[in-house]
């Protein structure tokens, strides 16, 4: 069948994460509309990503370069070090720009339940910056879950010995929120954590 | 700065239709975490699509063939013209297996607002086809808006000198749909187009 290219397209963006057939198809007919101007430049930017794109050896950041570009940038503070859960996560904070520091990417977090241990996240690199005496902070930037504090417990329990400060994020009222639609974890956890104003 | 190739890769998923930058953000990440399984070959279907896709000089249809595959289909009725706004249409229709004729793609409708007359609509081959005698009804399947009977008028004007039948798609009440959530142009047109039962 002649269309089959356009299907197969189709098929493939509509397994994108948040698309549906439906949505598909709408991408498909504006891209297929222009295709010199929007869809060969968009097929063009992702082969060229695709071949470049690498997992940076000292962080674990996706990057076309290795070390990535937060771990080369010299006016970063390299011994402040943010440990998050995933890429998705570095981006929202590199966003926020509220951390001058580098990172470590776990690539998940200790679950039991899907099977993740120790041995499945990306902590080796972390270790030898701490051996070499390369660090004065690790900030635990997990998520608030069983299991993003079980990580943090197990790392905590782990970076000790290097006589490192260890600091966590925060938890407390989101900015913007109000109280009644906060669940009650939350509620406790910022009147634990209240402050002197 | 060495992440220029995945904002910039980023910055054009934003661009499609349905898509906003925390979307684009979410696709992009899916895609660069398996760039061997997901991107390039996601990106290898892009280029051979915007590299082979074309306008079917005979309906307007985009398809990689020319003339497209439904209008070489030997099994299909090709003295059944049916005349749809765009392509979006015409899958629609496809994807019902509602039609078994062929097709007329207008590529827009008339519209003084927008700047869109006669001249701006894909017509010269549907009249082609009428002017050989190759067509016996038209069917046309525009919106119900105000742009769409008015493109249907002046079409049904300038099909009446070949003598060919022409027909509209009914209006009314839509499959599964309940009359009290129908605008009121929906229920004077279902009740003025009633028949027995």
């Amino acid at each position: 069948m002649a269309v089959a290219d356009i299907d197969h397209l189709i098929g493939l963006i509509a397994r994108l994460p948040g698309l549906g057939p439906r949505s598909a198809r709408r991408v498909a007919l504006a891209l297929l509309r222009d295709p010199q101007g929007r869809l060969l430049p968009l097929a063009r930017a992702m082969e060229s990503t695709a071949l470049s794109v690498t997992t940076c050896s000292v962080c674990g950041n996706l990057d076309v370069s290795d070390p990535c570009h937060i771990c080369t940038d010299p006016s970063r503070a390299h011994d402040l070090v943010c440990v998050v859960e995933n890429v998705g996560d570095l981006w929202a904070l590199e966003r926020a720009g509220a951390h001058r520091g580098v990172y470590q990417v776990l690539g998940g977090v200790l679950s039991a339940l899907r099977g993740i241990g120790p041995d499945d996240l990306n902590v080796r690199s972390l270790f030898e910056r701490l051996a070499k005496g390369e660090v004065r902070e690790v900030i635990l930037a997990l998520g608030a879950t069983v299991e993003g504090a079980a990580t943090m417990f197990w790392l905590q329990e782990r970076i000790a010995p290097f006589g490192v400060t260890v600091s966590r994020v925060a938890q407390g009222v989101p900015m913007g929120g109000t109280l009644d639609v906060l669940d009650d974890g939350t509620l406790a956890a910022a009147l634990t954590a209240r402050r002197p104003v």
